[in-house]
């Protein structure tokens, strides 16, 4: 049983070797140069941390991980170019580098090496993986399909964009963490709890994202209410807030996302308190916090077990209780 | 033991049923959509074909045929946006449609649904299946890409267009081959001999169509060489040609590419014939042939077997002698 800092340590001295081969360059290069712009590769880890959980890690595990960690690539890369994003970690994505048509297919021959990976393990969990891994897949490009949606939509319900966030960003989380336990031997009913556990830690994540963002982060957040744009519909509190607001704070709020004057953040923060989104905000972080430490707790094997993915979550998603 | 017809039928009816969940309809409709346009589901037949050379088909032979059906429409989608084609079958492709970012998103989960079905096959042939399948993705995307690199290069030497060639279109239908063999028992040699025969078929096959596309079919032809564009290079007898052309021939062919005269065409094709490409072709085009034969016929089943696929390449690609 190992934390997250000496499995990640671990998982990335295996994990830094070329996965592509040499030729076509114009193709693999791209792979490669996308790959080593690193990341914290939190996914490959949590898989690794859901084995160790239930048991010593299985060899598997790290092809698993290996193919988790593609996945997660891949979908950067083609989302990078759907977004038209320039940047990812500070570099230039693939589409900026090598060209749209280029990161296209470099994304898809990543997606297909994370398969070769799945194909290496033993026969005995391996069709459970590619179940998982499968539906896991198919979420994230939903959640990233309605993602775009929203940029064609008036308003986004709190609803919606919850479902959203977790396709897009917790079912992956928590698939990482389920597809370590099936490695460690876990029965069904510890697999789904660690599930539950990564998708409701994930979630709260978001939520804290979000409230950091407008919160500990006015010039940032400032930047984002300054467009009249997606960005506006596309945060919790905002969401919430236009559903939360009456009255006058309601007007002024949807005048001030129509306008941009110089106190235009401190406004829109201080409607945010008046209808209590930042109270709100809290609180359903909690709630989903809480929710998770619940389900880690119902797992059976010895608490001890439990430590690193418990210090991992605190690290990950402060609690303020 | 069914002809391609029959068996095309039975694939037809199997394959025609929604693929794709309901929701979100605005990421799986276009996946519906790209299906419902038809094709002449080759890959998948040869499939089944290759099964029933060994033996009867084999229940999860559907599931095979499915997945590589679902791979070959995946990278058409893709590829209809990296060549920005506006049409597929007479249809608009699924980024005119949709945009550009719904079909890169289509096609991901269409890649997706591909391995959903390889997963389902039973633990006996999977990993082979998988490896197999693994291999033929990537190197269709190699042969992707070396086509666009093309583009950027001021010539191609056959060689190199032959194994772009076969990167991107013959490796699919020798491996869909081959996944139908395994299925159907067949030993190391001769699933090698049946994926040489499907290798050697494809390459003869495109050396046809370019034939054709060149003397049978001059007002295409004509398109093609009065565009100063990648089209001229992209071609096995335009190649040929200007590696063959001498003295006169080959200054006035370099000539027509960069010029548009109003008899263009039939100056190109004197040429042609001139340095001898028509007969180079046929000759290149019958050696092919005769190499996929030959495997056939070395394969290890009794003669009656491997008349469906006989019938087939004869179908596909006319013999002269």
């Amino acid at each position: 049983m190992n934390s997250f800092a000496i499995l990640s340590a671990q998982f990335s001295e295996k994990f830094n070797v070329r996965h592509f081969p040499a030729s076509p360059a114009t193709l693999y290069d791209p792979n490669e140069y996308f790959l080593s712009l690193g990341g914290k590769r939190v996914r490959p880890v949590l898989c690794l941390m859901g084995n160790e959980l239930f048991d010593e890690i299985n060899p598997d595990a790290w092809h698993v991980a290996n193919a988790i960690e593609l996945f997660h690539n891949f979908s950067l890369i083609h989302d990078d170019i759907m977004d038209k994003a320039p940047l990812r970690r500070g570099h230039p994505t693939v589409h900026e580098k090598y060209g749209s048509a280029t990161a296209l297919l470099a994304g898809d021959v990543m997606l297909v090496a994370a398969y070769e990976y799945l194909t290496r393990i033993e026969a005995t969990h391996q069709r459970r993986i590619l179940q998982l891994f499968n539906k896991t897949a198919k979420e994230v490009c939903e959640g990233q399909q309605l993602d775009m949606d929203f940029e064609n939509q008036a308003a986004v319900s709190l609803e919606a964009y919850l479902n959203m966030i977790e396709l897009k960003t917790s079912v992956l989380l928590a698939s990482s963490l389920q597809m370590g336990s099936i490695l460690g031997g876990a029965g069904e009913r510890n697999q789904r709890l660690l599930y539950e556990f990564g998708r409701n830690l994930g979630i709260a994540f978001q939520v804290q994202d979000d409230y950091l963002d407008a919160f500990g982060n006015p010039d940032k957040f400032g930047k984002q209410v300054g467009e009249i744009s997606y960005q506006i519909r596309k945060h919790f509190l905002l969401i919430k807030a236009l559903e939360a607001a009456k009255g006058n704070d309601k007007k002024e709020l949807e005048a001030l996302l129509q306008s941009n004057p110089e106190d235009k953040v401190e406004k829109v923060l201080s409607i945010f308190r008046n209808c209590g989104v930042d109270e709100w905000a809290r609180d359903l972080k909690a709630s989903y916090m809480d929710k998770a430490f619940q389900q880690l707790e119902d797992i059976a094997v010895v608490s001890i077990r439990k430590e690193p993915l418990k210090q991992l979550a605190e690290f990950l998603v402060q609690r303020e209780y």
